[in-house]
C-alpha cells in the first residue's frame, strides 16, 4: 500500500476534487437538464422510417412517455395519442380502420378522427354523449427525405405555436457557410434540400438519453474507436485526443433558429494531442481529416462530412422512458439521379452501414450502456468529476436547459411507468426486451 | 392539422370529459373496489381441480397474497397457510408428511396439525416451548363437481362466521326462475346440482384482477370476438353492440344469498345496435340467442347457456398479487349418466376447449393485457372516460364496494411483495415467469 | 375444521408467541445486524483463487455495493474502486493497461496508479487540472494459499488501522486447542500454515447474505441433508436433531483476534435427538463424528474436519448487494510434498467437490432461496418465531452487532443499486442473471 495521501471519491458525501469543470455553481446552470430525465418535450423528433409505414399502415411507438400512433391515410401520415381515451389501450397493438379518415379502437370501437383527434363515434354506441366532447391529442406530423417527423407535445401545447421542423434541425449550409466558416471542407446537405436521402438504421438503446446524446458530441473518447475498421480503412492515425481552444465551442442561440452547439475538430480550436510522456505515447504524425459536428436541440447530433465527404451523418437520441431511448443514425446525401442514388446505395450497404453505423457506433452503445448505473439513480450527476475536454457536454447541458420547449413528465399510465409489473417479467422470461414500437398482438 | 379545438386528455390533470358515466361521486361509491388490488379476501375461491389434487399430493398456491399449502390426506382436502412460521418458508416447495394428520416443514422439521394448524411438535427438537404455543392460519375447504374451493380468510376471521360456499356461487335455477325469469331460455345447472361435473383449465393472466373480471362483464367489446371461430361454427350475425335500456341490470343482494348482478344480453333490456351510420356500417340482421351473464362476489362471471345449451360457464379472477390473477374458465354441467358424461367430455375437449376457452376467452386475455398499463399506476383509475354501455362495470364496482367481506392487505413476505428481487431476475433469466403454484425443488 | 382456538400468525401484526426465542429484548441487541443488508464494511473478503488472476489479468468484482478492479502485475495483486471518477464507467469491462503500474479508463483515459488509486494522467489531456489533486480507492491485498482477499474499506478508513487478515479468519490450531480443545479429534489447518491449499467454487446466490450465512451455522436443519449421498457413502446415521446443552456455544470476543464463535456438535454440548414420540420417530443408534463448526465475522463459517479429517471447510457469503451474495466454498488442508497435493486434488474432485460443495451444500442453496421472500420486505426480521436450537444465529446476530468493524451504505450509482432498469431487463431476456464478477465487453 501507499503512503500517499489520497483523495478519494466518498459515497454519498460527493467529495470530489475542485479542479473539476463542473462545480456546483456550473451545475445549478443546467438543472433543468438534470431535471429532463424524460426527456425534453414540444420538439421535433423521428418517428419512422418513411417505407416503414406504406400506405394503410398503422404503427405504434413511446416518445418522451408519450405513446403515438401513427397512421398513413391517402398518402398523409397522422399521428395521435396511443391510449385509448375509454380504458387506455393502445390503438395501434391491433390496427382497426373503418375509413381513411378515422381509425377505431379495436377493443370498444372509440372512433377518432385522424385529423382532429375528436371522438366521433363508438361503433357499438352511436347516441353516446361522450361522442363529440372529447378526444385525443394529436401531432404535428412533417415526413422529408424518406423520415416522418412527429412534433411531440403536451395535450396543451396548441397548434399555432408549433415551430418549423427546421427549428429542430441543424444549421444548414452553404446558407450559414459565411457565419460559420468551416477551413477545408465542403458545405453538407440537410435534410430539407432537394433530392435530400436519408439512410439509416434506428435501435433502442438501454440508458438514459442524455448520456447517450453526451457521448455523441463527446471529443475526448477517441480511444474508444482506435481500433475501429473504418479508421483503418480510411488509413488514418488518430491523435490521442483533442484539447479545446479559445473558441472551440460556438453556442447556437440566434432567435428563429435552431438552438445548440458547433464545434470545429482537429482545427486549431481543438488541438491535437500527440504524447503523453507519462504513459510514453507517442502518435508519430496524425493522418486525417478535420471535422466539424453540432449538436442540436432536443438532442441531434450532427457529424458533417462523416462517413464520407458531402454527406453528413445525424444521430438522435428520442427518450422512449426515463432509461430507453431510441438511437437513430442516419446519413444524409443528396443524389439528383437515380443513378447517384443507386451508388449512394450500393456504399451505405457495403461501407457505411457495416463500418460506420455499426463498426464504429457500436463502440460508443456499450460505453453508454457502461455509465447507465452510474447515473441510474443520480449519481454520476451528482458525482462525476469532469475534466477541461468536458467542455462539451457541459456546454450543451446549460443550452438545453435554456432553450428546450418543455421537460417531459415521467410517464403516467405507459409502458415503463412501472418498471416491476409481472406483465413485463413474463415478456422478459419470453426473450422479449422492452423497445420502441408497439408490438402487435398476434392472434393465434 | 385541424383548427377544431379538441378537449384533449392531460397526462396529470384529469380533464376528462364531464360527459362520462364515472364522476367523481360515481367513484366515491366504489372507493373500497379501487382499494382492492390485491383482492377481496374472507371470500371462497378455486384454489384446484380435484384430479390436481390426488390422495397424499401436496401443492402451494397463492390468494391475495396469501400463500396456501394443500394436501389431500384421506381423501380429504387441507389447507394450511403456506408459509412456515419459523424461517417462513414455503412447506409445499419441497413436501414433508409424517402421518395422514399432519404436515412437517422440511427445512426444520416444524409440525403442524392439518385440522387446526397447531404447532404439534418440531422434528428435531420435541419439547421445545414453543410447541403447542403457536401455530398456522387453516382455511376451510369445500371440494364439489371436481373443484377444490378455499375459503381464503384474515388470519383473526373466525370459523363460525364462514359462510356457506353458495354465497359465493350465482344464484341457482330453477329455484330463482320465478323471481329472475329468462325469456327464451332453459334454467342452467349449479356446481352444487347432484351429478354436476366441472370441466376447464386456469392459467395465470398477468395483469390487475379488477380489469381481467370487467372485461368478463363487458357487453360493449363485441368486435373484439367478432371474428371468433366459434361464432361462426354456430353461424351467429353478432349486432355491432348492446345498448342498456332501463332494468339492464337486476342487483343481487339479499340477505344470505350471492353478491352481485345479473344482466339479460340480446333482449328488450340489452337492445342491439345494427347500424352506425358515421361509419356506415350495418348488420344486415343478427343471428343468434339472448344469453344473460351474471357476476358475483368475489368477482365470478358466469354465461348462461355457454358455450351450449344446458351449461353454465364460469369464469373466476382469482387475485394472486396486486398484478397478477390464476384465470379460470370451467363449464358446469350435469351428467347423469355415463354415457352423458362420455359425450359431455367428448364434446368439452373437441368444441368447447379449443373454440371457448381458448379461440373466443384468448382474446379477452389479450385485452385484458393491453389495459395493464393504463391501471398499473393508477391512472386508468383515474382518468378512464365510460360511456352508457360501461353500466355494467360500474354498477358491478359499487356492488362489490358494498359487498366484500374485507379488502386484502397487501402481500407481506410473499412472492410478488417485492417484484424487483435478484432473485426473480435469476428466474425469469431461466424462462420461469411468476406463476400461481409454487414449483417444487429438484435436487439434481 | 378443528373446534381448538389456534394462536394465528397475522399479516402485519406481528402476533407471534411469547414461546419464542427472539422476544423485542433480544432484536434490540443486535439491531445492528438487522441494519447491514449490504454487508459489513472494513473486513477481509475473498475476492478471487488466485488463478483466476493470471499476471496482467484484470477482473472486477463487488462486494458490499463496492465496485472493485483487481489486477496482477508483476505478481502482485492490485486492487482499486471499479469506477473511473469521470463518468463512473467500470474499468473491468474493457481492461486497458499501458504499464506495470497503472490502469487506464478505456473511456476516456483516465489513468490510476496501481499502488496509490491517484489519478496520474489522462491519456488524451495530460495537462488538465484535475491531474494529481484526485483519486480512487485502493484496497489492501492479501493472497494466500491460492486466494486472494481484498479488504474492502470505506473510502476514508485509514491504511493504518487495516488490520491483520487473521483478525477476519478463524482461530488457529493447534495454538487455541488449549483454550478450546476438541474432545474427540485432530486440530485442523488453517489457510495461513506452511503448505496449505485452499480448493473450492465460488457462486453467486440469489438471497440476502445473513439468511445465507445463518443457514451455514444451523444445527438443526439435519433434516435438509438426511437423504445426501456424502452422509451415506460415509454410512453416518444421523440424529433428528441437536439439543443445545449449557455452555454449547463459545464466544470469541477475545481484543486483538478474530470475532465470532463456535459450537461443538454431536458432543454433549449438543445432545442428539433421537426420538420424537409425536410423530413415531427413531433413530436406532447414530453413527457419525462430533464435529465443530464456527462464524467469524464478517460472516465465515468453518467446519473442521469436514468432509474429512485434517481439513477444514470454509465457507464465505460475500454480501453483493442487498439481494445477492457470492457464496465460497472452499476446503483447507496441507499438503507438505507433491503426492500428497496430487492425492488430495484427485479426492476434491473425485469426492468432495460433487459430494460436499454440491451435493451437500447445494441443499442449502435451495433453503437460502426459499426463505428470500420472507425477509426481503422486512417480514421475516419482524415475524420469525425462533426456537431453542436458533440460539446459534441468535448469537451470532448480537456478537456481529458488537463487532463488525461498519455497516455498508447501500450500494450508489452501481449494479443492483437500482434493480428495476431496462438495461437490467434487456440482459435478463438476453438470459443473464444477475452476478458477481464484471462481463467483459465483446467487440464483434
Amino acid at each position: 500500500m501507499s503512503d500517499q495521501p489520497t483523495a478519494r471519491r466518498r459515497a454519498g458525501d460527493a467529495v470530489v476534487s475542485d479542479a473539476r469543470l463542473n462545480n456546483s455553481k456550473t451545475k445549478s446552470q443546467y438543472q433543468p437538464y438534470r431535471d429532463a430525465n424524460w426527456g425534453f418535450i414540444n420538439h421535433w423528433y423521428p418517428a419512422l422510417f418513411s417505407d416503414e409505414l406504406p400506405e394503410d399502415e398503422v404503427k405504434g411507438i413511446q416518445i418522451c412517455g408519450v405513446p403515438i400512433v401513427l397512421r398513413r391515410a391517402n398518402g398523409k401520415v397522422h399521428a395521435l395519442k396511443d391510449q385509448c381515451l375509454h380504458r387506455g389501450v393502445r390503438l395501434s397493438e391491433k390496427p382497426m380502420c373503418f375509413n381513411k379518415s378515422t381509425i377505431s379502437c379495436w377493443y370498444h370501437g372509440f372512433t377518432y378522427d385522424l385529423e382532429s383527434g375528436n371522438l366521433v363515434t363508438i361503433v357499438a354506441n352511436p347516441d353516446d354523449k361522450l361522442i363529440g366532447t372529447t378526444g385525443i391529442t394529436t401531432y404535428p406530423i412533417h415526413e422529408v427525405a424518406g423520415l416522418i417527423f412527429v412534433f411531440v407535445r403536451e395535450d396543451d401545447f396548441p397548434d399555432a405555436d408549433v415551430p418549423p421542423l427546421a427549428h429542430d434541425l441543424p444549421l444548414r449550409f452553404p446558407e450559414n457557410s459565411e457565419r460559420y466558416p468551416h477551413p477545408l471542407w465542403p458545405a453538407v446537405p440537410s435534410l430539407l434540400d432537394d433530392n435530400a436521402v436519408a439512410l439509416g438504421i434506428h435501435r433502442t438503446g438501454y440508458t438514459d438519453w442524455r448520456i447517450a446524446c453526451e457521448n455523441g458530441i463527446d471529443n475526448a473518447h477517441l480511444l474508444l474507436h482506435q481500433d475501429n475498421s473504418i479508421i483503418h480503412a480510411l488509413e488514418w492515425v488518430l491523435p490521442l485526443g483533442l484539447l479545446p481552444q479559445d473558441d472551440c465551442i460556438a453556442v447556437l442561440e440566434e432567435e428563429g433558429g435552431p438552438k445548440g452547439m458547433l464545434q470545429w475538430l482537429s482545427t486549431d480550436k481543438w488541438k491535437p494531442v500527440l504524447e503523453n510522456k507519462e504513459l510514453g505515447l507517442k502518435v508519430p504524425g496524425i493522418n486525417g481529416r478535420p471535422y466539424r459536428t453540432s449538436i442540436t436541440l432536443p438532442g441531434l447530433v450532427a457529424v458533417e462530412n462523416w462517413p464520407g465527404e458531402h454527406m453528413t451523418q445525424l444521430e438522435w437520441f428520442v427518450p422512449i422512458t426515463d432509461d430507453t431511448h431510441e438511437y437513430w443514425e442516419v446519413i444524409v446525401r443528396v443524389c439528383n439521379t437515380p443513378e447517384e442514388l443507386e451508388h449512394h446505395k450500393y456504399r451505405y450497404e457495403r461501407v457505411y452501414k457495416p463500418l460506420a453505423l455499426h463498426g464504429f457506433n457500436d463502440c460508443d452503445i456499450y460505453a453508454r450502456e457502461a455509465m447507465q448505473n452510474f447515473y441510474a439513480d443520480g449519481t454520476g450527476w451528482d458525482e462525476e468529476q469532469m475534466v477541461s475536454t468536458d467542455i462539451s457536454p457541459i456546454t450543451w447541458r446549460k443550452v438545453a436547459s435554456r432553450w428546450n420547449r418543455g421537460i417531459a413528465k415521467p410517464g403516467r399510465g405507459v409502458a415503463g411507468a412501472r418498471k416491476d409489473i409481472s406483465l413485463r417479467f413474463k415478456d422478459t422470461a419470453d426473450g422479449r426486451r422492452p423497445g420502441y414500437e408497439v408490438i402487435k398482438i398476434q392472434e393465434d
